[in-house]
């Protein structure tokens, strides 16, 4: 048995504030679970009453005679705590508190409370304020939303309570199939995380469509996400910065970057959505249909309008149509009159009847071609779209393959009426092309994932040691920011090229250090407190010769000095210059919720003017970093424009990939890398300048 | 009388092609006038019927006693030119060619043929190619598609018949109110400008809607646009690369690039839609309701997550939310419980009824800050929706102001009724949180437009007879490219700034030139047969000195002579070298839909690898080339990025506009203009480079 089994298939349900007062959410929980024909065990408990709707209550929790798996929990905030200790006592396994007034208003202390003494009894706990869970395969209705949703295969699970009560409606408009709806509320025990691991399991289950505000244990979530075997779908709340900060303030959980989520999506294989359409759009598609596993999408159409709209919509969400084989255009040919087009999309022309559809979907499934198909109909005046449709699924069924459909139909009631008959027979149906576009290109992503297995990060043997050494002596000092020369000690160790170089303490030195090396040199200044090393007047590049090199010493100490006369200056290091090539910058933070994360950008304009720049949750490893490249709107640079020779991807992929693990390794320590610029040549990269900055001690 | 009134206002309708079986056009026409109930006369015509659908059906159109103001042109396409010829000969006002088989397939003669013979009489033609019109105002379904669209104030053209007869269906589903619905098909008469002009006068519609493939008379096109005083809402198909070209095979049109067509929309002050469901909720929101003249956007909402969603919409739709002012944020917090938030979104709670939002809703609405208002609803198990939806139209009402508001209900059946119910009494309802914020960012869109009128183009004081003197003797001389010192003494004429400079014959003639000017100075070669200077090692830069000119003098000429020793060579041009600045490009093409169109970007890597350039159809004043600047991405580095101060915009937009007034003075003449780079400084700026290339002469 599974720990939230309890939860998710409980055999009998004790509700504890039930209520006899029909507008209290107490009450409409034990009629909830009656109407919704919930075949387990109901136990009202309330002190003061003897009945609650027909059934015999109890004064407490501990005087029910028989086992209780799951209690709501509908009591005032304040005695959620000495509920929740006599459902220990009593045994119960699984808490959905249903009660609010926790962290969400700034009750973070009675929410650990309660979490505590669960936690001493081995009880989980879902909420508290939540909505309750809506559960379609046992026909159990443990919440306050009014009805079960629209029965399928999709597990919901909702950040919003508000949401998931409207969206359980509207299941039943948009014939979108749930087996639980689940209101996750703040997530003090119980998080997404655990959610999805436990529908991976679940055999009434096939896809886990979440709506997010925030996520507390980012790691944890995608973890999660990695092991799920089946997909995921999720709309992100409060990407845009002032929808952020609502979204804070109503969960009372922090949300994040968005691109931080968009990365730890793509890294779980979540399919993120646009919008709430698309959440629903999307859950609909990845429960009916199996994924796209191959770029080859056809279009059949019978008007030339849509099939343009829908050529727009597949360049627009990233599954741009191809030219057919000639032999599937000569198939294809067959089913349209002579001033129909054979090219993709296939114009059926306005002429088509089923025959000419059911022709062209079954030559168009079969042939090797072809990796998933779009249907387009624009009601006529001389078709019957429940004909049209019945003549889809046939040709569905009769092709024999397991390839992806989705089907758009433009127009009325009898339009929506076929929709609707699709649906129930398996086939997702949307309202206008760029739906059903959309919906195909989320299977596709679906299948790309499954294409790209999840592999564990092995690490590059590094000299993790050495990095120690450095960290404990900055600590010892009370220095939080690593100067140049020892970033660069760390850097090397971690198998990162660096411009060769020393640290010089007088001009004697200078000159010493300058013979071993290659003219041009670059001389900066090292020092704890000079962070911007130009603006003090601290580096002098193209250094040419010893005497340059004398001048540049004494020029830089001047300057800085007037600069800061109180500076601590460690000395002055000297390096050779690297030469001219691609400027980018690879980065890392420590975020909150999700841990080290690395950023890739290309440097100057890019990353300061157009914020240019991709992420990812840490560490990765090579073939990881390599995708991040080409996501950047200045990818061309790198590979190779203006005349010029494509530059080192590899190369630059293997750093990503190193300082990733550096910020991994040292996640308790490091607070934030700044290597920048890292210069990529055609052969290989030089990072000249970097910087870390360790955490803060407590 | 206008002159399409026989069109759009026929008092009878002749069909041509009138036909007694059920399944022909001709007899769909004929009873799709009499079912609809339309009062004018129906007159069939058919050489070989003497009875349709029980009206008496004329052997030709001259037998019939009475006035024909419009004719249905259903007959085959190679007897069309005779229909054509008899309903001219009967004194037909205007025609509606249903019939197929003209320019959509190749058949421009047999189209032209039709035309001519049109205008000989007078007559007006839509089509070929076309469904028909669809008439609310006076209920004549004159058409093959199956009934009248719901009824309502817009007027719907679509460049797709079989999207029509889908919409038209739609209409009744999304209770999007339509005037008129018309088919354009080919037109080879009657065009989108045509229809909107007369729309624009027509009292029966207040806004336009317009499905677009391509356009032929851009010119035309943008002219009516810009006089139409209502609002005009269209859907570009065909702006991916594919669907344009699937566009272009579809209509017979070309379809230009999408980003010429944004720009054309943008100075005729049409909101471009992204998708058909888009088209539909605009349409309707711009039919039913004010245009927002103000970015104070409010939302109020029973939850927190919707208003996260539509937070979100708002930064996407480009009408980002702003804190309300304190004042009203106090008159929220009446209208809510005490865990609410009066912030923006105003989050009434969970708890919210009728009484909450009738009183939040008017108090927002008199409140002078708020300038729109988005009212988000989800379903609740103890609210009814159509009892909030009553409360807020009351609400609406009662506060007596004219500010837009657009409604989203999140829920099932119930929702959706009480949304029907919104739209009936002209409050736009959408059934998610991003499609009602997209809704009112479409009228904050408009209400833009209206607040910035559109001025004719004045043009600046320029020497057009040097120009013209120059282009003559070019043409002259059999030349398409102007070289450099012409292409500057153009610009000259045309008051933009370029560096000072003489072309030089010989090495003497250099050094004398060098004398008159400022070092340093660059040196370019200066020949017909050399279009790529630098490849060609035809240019020095940063010549210092006598000694220097000399050098460069004889340099240049070797390489150029060794790169092309053919080449014919005019002499080498000496100019002052332009300071270091900001690079940009001005540029022009003439477009075959719509003639000479202006391009600026930055210089590098932003127009050469992130494409970030934006178009204006020519001519421009200054103000509208302000606009277009901060539409680059790169527009931060212009503004002063960096450490830099802002570059000089007002000589920017001055530029642009001087030389998209060039290239529409003599559209017939030049084919494209470029000035690469444009260098910007904090005062002023300077064409470093320009090259100018006429039209070929026929």
């Amino acid at each position: 048995m599974h720990p939230l089994d309890p939860i998710f298939k409980p055999k009998s349900i004790a509700i504890v504030g039930a209520s006899r007062d029909p507008r209290a959410i107490g009450h409409q929980c034990v009629k909830n679970l009656l109407d919704s024909e919930y075949k387990g065990k109901i136990y009202p408990v309330n002190p003061k009453a003897d009945e609650v709707e027909g059934l015999k209550c109890y004064h407490s929790i501990l005087d029910i005679p028989d086992e209780v798996d799951m209690a709501l929990i509908v009591v005032p905030a304040k005695v959620v705590p000495a509920a929740t200790e006599e459902c220990g006592k009593k045994g119960v396994k699984g808490l959905v508190i249903i009660a609010s007034g926790f962290s969400e208003i700034g009750r973070k202390d009675l929410e650990d409370q309660v979490v505590q003494i669960a936690k001493k009894y081995g009880m989980r706990i879902l909420g508290p304020n939540v909505v309750g869970v809506l559960n379609n395969p046992l026909k159990a209705n443990a919440s306050f939303a009014p009805y079960l949703p629209y029965p399928g295969r999709a597990a919901m699970i909702s950040q919003s309570g508000a949401l998931l009560i409207a969206m359980d409606a509207r299941t039943w408009v948009d014939h979108v199939g749930i087996s639980h709806m689940i209101s996750i509320g703040n997530m003090s025990d119980l998080d997404f995380a655990d959610l999805i691991e436990y529908f991976n399991g679940d055999k009434d289950t096939n896809v886990i469509s979440l709506y997010v505000e925030g996520i507390n244990k980012g790691r944890k979530f995608l973890d999660a996400c990695k092991k799920s075997k089946k997909p995921i779908v999720a709309i992100k709340a409060g990407v845009s910065k002032r929808g952020a900060s609502a979204a804070a303030s109503h969960t009372g959980s922090l949300a994040g970057s968005a691109k931080i989520y968009e990365a730890a999506f793509k890294q779980g294989h979540v399919v993120q959505v646009e919008n709430l359409n698309a959440l629903f759009d999307e859950t609909m598609a990845l429960a009916l249909q199996p994924p796209m596993m191959g770029d080859n999408l056809l279009i059949i159409t019978n008007g030339g309008g849509v099939g343009v709209l829908a050529t727009d919509a597949a360049e627009k969400y990233k599954i741009p149509l191809k030219d057919a084989p000639d032999d599937l255009k000569l198939l294809m040919r067959k089913h349209m009159p002579e001033f129909g087009s054979p090219k993709n999309p296939v114009d059926l022309t306005g002429m088509a009847d089923r025959v000419n559809y059911e022709g062209s979907i079954k030559d168009a499934l079969k042939h090797p071609w072809v990796d998933g198909l779009v249907v387009l109909y624009c009601e006529t005046s001389f078709t019957d779209p429940m004909n049209i449709v019945k003549g889809i699924y046939n040709s569905i069924k009769e092709s024999g393959v397991e390839k992806p459909v989705t089907v758009s139909l433009v127009g009325g009631e009898r339009s929506i009426k076929a929709g609707q008959w699709l649906i129930e027979n398996r086939v997702p149906y949307y309202s206008s092309p760029h739906a059903a576009v959309r919906a195909i290109a989320a299977l596709r992503q679906h299948g790309k994932f499954m294409q790209k297995p999840i592999r564990d990060f092995k690490g590059y043997n590094v000299n993790k040691q050495k990095v120690d050494a450095i960290i404990a002596k900055m600590k010892s000092n009370g220095r939080k920011l690593l100067t140049e020369p020892y970033a660069k000690e760390v850097f090397a160790a971690y198998g990162l090229t660096v411009p060769k170089g020393k640290l010089a303490k007088t001009e004697e030195d200078a000159v010493k250090i300058a013979r071993s090396l290659k003219y041009p040199l670059v001389m900066k200044i090292v020092s704890p407190d000079v962070i911007h090393k130009s603006d003090a007047g601290g580096v002098k590049v193209d250094v040419k010769n010893e005497k340059e090199v004398r001048e540049a010493f004494r020029e830089i100490l001047d300057r800085v000095t007037s600069y800061d006369p109180h500076a601590r200056i460690d000395g002055i290091y000297v390096q050779e210059m690297a030469p001219w090539g691609t400027e980018t910058i690879i980065g890392t933070t420590n975020d909150k919720q999700f841990g080290p994360i690395v950023m890739f950008g290309l440097g100057g304009v890019f990353v300061e003017i157009l914020k240019d720049v991709t992420f990812r949750i840490a560490p990765i490893d090579k073939e990881d970093a390599k995708d991040m490249i080409p996501e950047i709107k200045g990818y061309g640079i790198l590979r190779g424009a203006r005349g010029q020779k494509a530059k080192d991807i590899d190369a630059l992929a293997d750093a990503i990939s190193r300082l990733s693990q550096l910020a991994w390794d040292f996640k308790d320590e490091i607070s934030e890398i700044d290597a920048n610029p890292v210069i990529v040549y055609e052969k290989g990269l030089c990072v000249v300048d970097a910087r870390i900055i360790l955490k803060d001690n407590r």
